[in-house]
């Protein structure tokens, strides 16, 4: 028995047409900053369905355009000072992952002095604490990937310094958050699956953790369950409303709780070499190899038999089971050609790696089910090298 | 799909020994009421502990005693003036389900004009919205029983106009709940075995309930799977600490997401006519029966294969094989002998009872599986009665 804390204070509003019930929520404030990115939430009309549900509450809006993928430091500078300028006392994500983190650290130093790289605990850093809340949060997610609508973290980029840093603080917590899978629809296939599968990883790290956490488990095998239903659906027909709302569903019940392993470190590293990779890829890329080498070695067979009957395997018997469901699923999303030499990776720069396992953000590297040495993980990434 | 919202902002602490981590928590005040029913929490520690808890912590307190079983408006009007007359800012249950419900109205009294009857639906209530919300509530259970340390709801009886009432609102969640399985070794086992077949009900009547909600039906199962393993061994062995750890976490993942049918009301009626009925006991003795009606008629089949799997039975096919488990469960726990006609129950008043269906607090009497009549009910109550 694991003692644990569960603390989710976010509401969230799930379900497709969910954005068309905003108005009649208690909203934050009584002014909005709404926080976008590219132009596709205006193209696809979920600016205009916002904007009207913000005017039917009677809730004054300004629009702040232009947060880029992997969001900035000056993103978030921009954003808190267009929030003082125009006197908003409450903020508005609309967008993905990237969208959602950049506009909770905009609500951070809208009531905060100085610059967001003074609160980050990154090595250029000021690892401050705020000494005010964040103005109240509103996520409205158009993505099924980072479950950032239900957690407090934030990654932040700064170009400058070429750091990646994790913002988080408890008054981060989305107030409210809309998962509304009709805002997802417009999804390509292979973002899609990219997006499903990191779901899907925050998952199955959660479930091999040697930390035992019955809540998290919980969420993380349905997680799994609805991935491996639903995912191939989505990804062969986007417009399959029931496979884009069951896949919306899993990405928020990963991220209830997520105990990520060095999995996610792995794909870090990765990243860090080549900026390009898509997260979800990276993570695809290293599967196999990832959970082979402890199936191997039978470090975590109960864990991926419950994983594998999660998966529809009848009577799963070891963790073989779940790797060849894993594959079976890597397939069946259209996923089975990624190579890491496509994304430019050399087989002769995965020496470079392990050192870099200890350096970048990521899971947590003593919660695999056996403790990696230097050299296991370069077998892990040899091995998954093609 | 069945679209859904998702609130649930109380912070808990889960796990035996949790209590002695109070003093590190954020607490929502300065002053607190410690709202506590018999000598029981006395005798055992739990408060001597709680009170040094709040000692370390800088916080003042002051003790509020007596809240009888089936609390009062009377208890709860006492509370309220006892909070106002020491200045007490927020307050804390320590106890079962009574002592919660009590509290938490105790807190919405303390913050608002009148009596708390102003405030309830009943007949004779006033049916009025608080102009405040209620005080911050802190809820330690020390029962696993009806999962009120993460709900808005309470039920208060009024002696002199013998109504017994729901009172729920917003602010009534509780800030802080702490679920610690150490302050429930000393429940008896037949108490132990009614609390926890309670919240086997609460779960089995979400996982039937033709409402699909797919959260609410993520904890059932759980719940469900949780009370098959460990309640027979809570029961037979009260000082069995992993048992007596998920049990208090069964009980509360069923109090997360409660969708209750007729089932529930049903055993309302029957504790109407018969004050000393103990609320989980009544619902052992029409289980078989309620279930079955629908077994027979195959109307909840796959609902119930759910539920025959998580109680660990191998390739169930059929709602009979649910049924087969819930016997199998109440006889381990040791109530295959409970009788209605033991509680005074003749046969000839099952006769008035499905009428008072209709008008007792309880379920959601349109959510079963199929459609009840007044004559399906008599036959349940008849089916039951021995």
């Amino acid at each position: 028995m694991y003692n644990f804390n569960f603390y989710m204070p976010t509401k969230v509003l799930f379900g497709p047409g969910k954005l068309s019930e905003l108005h009649s929520e208690q909203l934050p404030g009584k002014k909005a900053l709404i926080a976008i990115g590219g132009q596709s939430v205006k193209k696809y009309g979920y600016l205009e369905t916002l904007e009207k549900e913000l005017d039917t509450a009677g809730i004054e809006h300004v629009l702040f355009e232009g947060i880029r993928p992997n969001p900035t430091d000056i993103n978030v500078m921009d954003g808190a000072k267009a929030v003082r300028e125009n006197g908003c006392d409450f903020v508005i994500a609309l967008g993905g992952g990237s969208i959602m983190d950049c506009t909770k650290c905009i609500a951070l130093m809208a009531a905060n002095d100085g610059n967001i790289w003074d609160y980050s605990l990154s090595a250029s850093g000021g690892k401050k604490t705020p000494a005010h809340p964040a103005l109240p949060i509103v996520c409205i997610t158009t993505s099924a990937g980072t479950a950032s609508e239900v957690d407090i973290a934030s990654v932040i980029t700064n170009d400058e310094t070429q750091e990646k840093t994790g913002i988080f603080f408890p008054s981060m917590f989305p107030t409210l958050s809309v998962v509304d899978s009709n805002l997802m629809m417009s999804v390509p296939a292979k973002l899609t699956a990219y997006q499903g599968m990191d779901a899907f990883f925050h998952a199955s790290e959660t479930v091999v953790n040697i930390n035992h956490h019955p809540m998290a488990e919980m969420f993380a095998l349905k997680t799994i369950e609805y991935v491996a239903k639903y995912l191939p659906r989505a990804v062969k027909d986007g417009n399959d409303k029931e496979a884009r709302a069951y896949m919306a569903l899993a990405n928020t019940f990963a991220g209830y709780y997520m105990m990520c392993t060095s999995a996610h470190t792995m794909e870090h590293v990765m990243g860090s070499f080549h900026d390009n990779l898509i997260h979800g890829a990276g993570l695809i890329e290293i599967a196999h190899a990832y959970y082979d080498f402890f199936a191997e070695k039978k470090a975590s067979e109960e864990n991926m038999i419950k994983m594998a009957a999660a998966m529809g395997v009848a009577n799963p018997t070891s963790g073989k089971d779940f790797i060849a469901a894993l594959d079976k699923l890597i397939s069946e999303v259209g996923c089975s050609d990624l190579k890491m030499s496509d994304d430019g990776i050399t087989k002769e720069e995965l020496q470079l790696y392990p050192a870099k396992v200890h350096e970048v953000l990521g899971g947590d590297i003593t919660a695999d089910p056996l403790p990696l040495s230097d050299d296991d993980y370069l077998t892990i990434f040899e091995n998954a090298w093609r």
